[in-house]
């Protein structure tokens, strides 16, 4: 039986694809979305842009607005946070965030994208005004007024690719930056050698301290400094990165099941264990095509593919979520790092004989000017020389090449296919044997 | 048996890298390559920008010398021309061309490489001084020094993308330059959209004459004008490029079977219908994966890959050249345009029910910095949805997306598997939909 109507908790990015994809494929189905903050749809990974000031205007983030979708016959409600489901009896209560007055909605279907919290460190002062995570565009428009307001030291928790992109933010912004890591590297997901590239270009603009634990936020009523096991470090501005996990309350209440990070499973049409319960994006666990396993990295793209399949699906329409293979890009200054698939420690960790290969060529044709070095690390299986991953690190769009080794582990390529693949080559754009060729001819032997 | 004796015929692209790996896979092989012209082992694809002065140096272009070849072992002979091959006897003749003496040299196995001659207009005037083609590193070298001589008008021949390149070179030079037509549009093979796209980046910059003949070069000693069906324009120097054909004169001889456009049909291991002979680069036709006919696409990087196939078998190990589906990229002043596969007029020529899907969108977030126009044609096949083709326009390395559909064309993919790929996104780099996969989701309605 096709839904008549729909309830979709968390409209960014998840939640408003699934949405907009069911009202497109089934203009009779009722629609409704609840947000908790202020702004629908909008452009997560762009944060620390707006942060910075690269992209001059926060609202230039946000896709589509409750209006807009209100247009398509989508009832958006920002500022409500669904506190409680009643599946036996089909609908949702929660609270108006700004009124505080409380709502309740009948569904058929219910489509979960509550996607992630931030990990909050356990130690004191984390509630100081001063200390901030970035997660929302909210976020965001905090730490644009804690600089415009004369915030001049900075010291960044967590050397993941969010933090990172914050250091860059805060020091493009002219603040002088700390950043600190509990392990020994940067960006250790990316594997070893893109870590020591992105460390070397950050340690060229901010004060990097690895192996450093957090102790704790001081300040008398707001943070005047980071007290570290490297020794207290002053800073009107904090920022926390320290990883997320699945903001998974409603689904635990539930009852669903969770798999890896106790991110939610599903099937490849979203489908939760309970009947008519759907859940896409950051809260879930996806189907990892590499490892075959359900993996849990939560990220935007995915979420609006997820959504776009369980949007059809509640429509009535016929779609499958394929999975993912762990594609990954973020820029790091000057540099931009990509990685997919596993790194050859996580293959290793996941059974596969796994061998890795590295090179080091150039973007374009050596006597091209503004060629630059591009680094590719290939990750694959012995003997079968399937591909089991691959990182870039380079400049540009140089390391967008990713999405070719994508295109391979989405279908279970080998180095071979990647050695007698037809490339696109010009001088402009590449050498006459692409780098990710050459990888594969070197690793092929 | 493995052949002790290896002649190869041509050292630039494909002949240098049959002549390098099968010295690498084999080294007790003897291995002597003739080559005519003065240069081996060169980027031929960045002439233009040596004319330019973008690439300063004329010399950088070339990838290996003789004297590098001979410490690997590989026997090199320049301004050596083979006019003759004797198979009964398995020796080649030829003459020296520097001192006018005959040479010969027995084999076991013969390498073809001899790659193409631009096609000679019929009309008069073609021998006059000033009249060029852009082909061998002598070319350049030859239109380099009639612009440091003052040339000031250009005429080019040709609006294919060794003209238009030509004229992007002329122009950054600081010519003023006319290109000239036969067809109606420019770029036409790479389908109708990027053809606009290029006429409109090249009628900015030089004036574009379409659907107009050439009927002669005027000039009492050397160049001074250029007849066309339009009139008759003054120019210092004129650059014909109008199309290229296999070299394939010895291949006649030999009596190899040919192909579309008379060039050499090989199996996959680059073998021709004679036994010990081979054939690899620009002379030959290779296998089409979408069409699964043999088609002639001259292209460096295809001559590099099948020398390097040729090179292992004859060296006495196992390769296979899988073939190509024709991708190519060629900027045209700050625009950038790639294809792969067929355009949809091809596709239906090959008899396929081809339908195109054509989208414009931006190669990064709309809301960060730098984001250009992407123009993206997907050609597919109805109703099984499989890819038959792709063309990118737009700004930079953004085109080199182009390889994530050879790798689907490579492989057989769909428009579902371009929509479902797990790709790589950060604002700096892509949408949170990629470009690609907003044209398969668009074609997919």
């Amino acid at each position: 039986v096709t839904p008549k109507r729909l309830v979709v908790i968390g409209g960014v990015a998840g939640g408003m694809s699934a949405a907009a994809k069911a009202k497109r494929q089934n203009p009779a189905l009722l629609v409704t979305v609840f947000e908790r903050g202020a702004y629908i749809s909008y452009g997560a990974c762009g944060l620390p842009y707006a942060v910075s000031g690269v992209v001059p205007e926060l609202d230039s983030l946000i896709a589509r607005t409750p209006a807009a979708m209100r247009e398509r016959g989508v009832d958006v409600r920002v500022h409500h946070e669904v506190t409680e489901v009643d599946h036996d009896g089909r609908y949702v209560r929660g609270r108006n965030l700004e009124t505080g007055e409380a709502f309740c909605a009948p569904y058929d279907a219910l489509v979960l994208a509550t996607g992630t919290l931030p990990v909050c460190p356990q130690v004191p002062g984390t509630a100081l005004p001063g200390v901030h995570v970035m997660r929302r565009l909210e976020d965001a428009a905090a730490l644009r007024e804690a600089i415009a307001s004369g915030a001049k030291r900075a010291v960044v928790i967590g050397g993941g690719y969010i933090g990172l992109e914050t250091v860059e933010a805060f020091v493009t912004a002219g603040l002088s930056v700390r950043v600190l890591e509990r392990q020994p590297g940067l960006l250790l997901p990316f594997g070893p050698k893109p870590s020591a590239l992105a460390l070397e270009e950050v340690a060229a603009r901010a004060e990097v301290m690895l192996g450093t634990e957090l102790l704790g936020f001081e300040g008398r009523g707001r943070l005047e400094g980071v007290a570290t096991s490297a020794g207290t470090f002053p800073a009107e501005v904090a920022l926390v990165a320290v990883g997320v996990r699945p903001n998974n309350a409603l689904a635990k209440a539930l009852g669903l099941r969770l798999g890896p990070a106790e991110a939610v499973l599903t099937d490849a049409q979203l489908r939760t264990d309970r009947d008519g319960v759907f859940a896409v994006g950051d809260l879930t666990a996806a189907h990892h095509r590499v490892t075959q396993k359900p993996a849990w990295l939560p990220l935007g793209d995915t979420a609006n593919r997820q959504g776009r399949v369980a949007g059809t699906v509640i429509g009535g329409g016929d779609a499958r979520f394929r999975g993912v293979v762990g594609t990954a890009i973020t820029k790091v200054f000057e540099r931009a790092l990509a990685t997919t698939g596993l790194t050859r420690a996580e293959a290793q960790r996941h059974g596969f004989d796994a061998q890795e290969t590295h090179i080091v060529t150039t973007d374009r044709a050596r006597y091209y000017p503004g060629h630059r070095p591009l680094h590719v690390t290939l990750v694959w299986e012995r003997p079968s020389g399937r591909l089991l991953g691959g990182q870039l690190v380079g400049y540009g769009n140089a390391v967008k090449r990713v999405d070719v080794l994508a295109a391979l582990l989405f279908s279970g390529g080998t180095l071979q296919d990647l050695a007698d693949l037809d490339f696109a080559y010009a001088p402009p754009f590449s050498n006459v044997w692409d780098p990710l060729a050459v990888a594969a001819n070197v690793a092929l032997g």
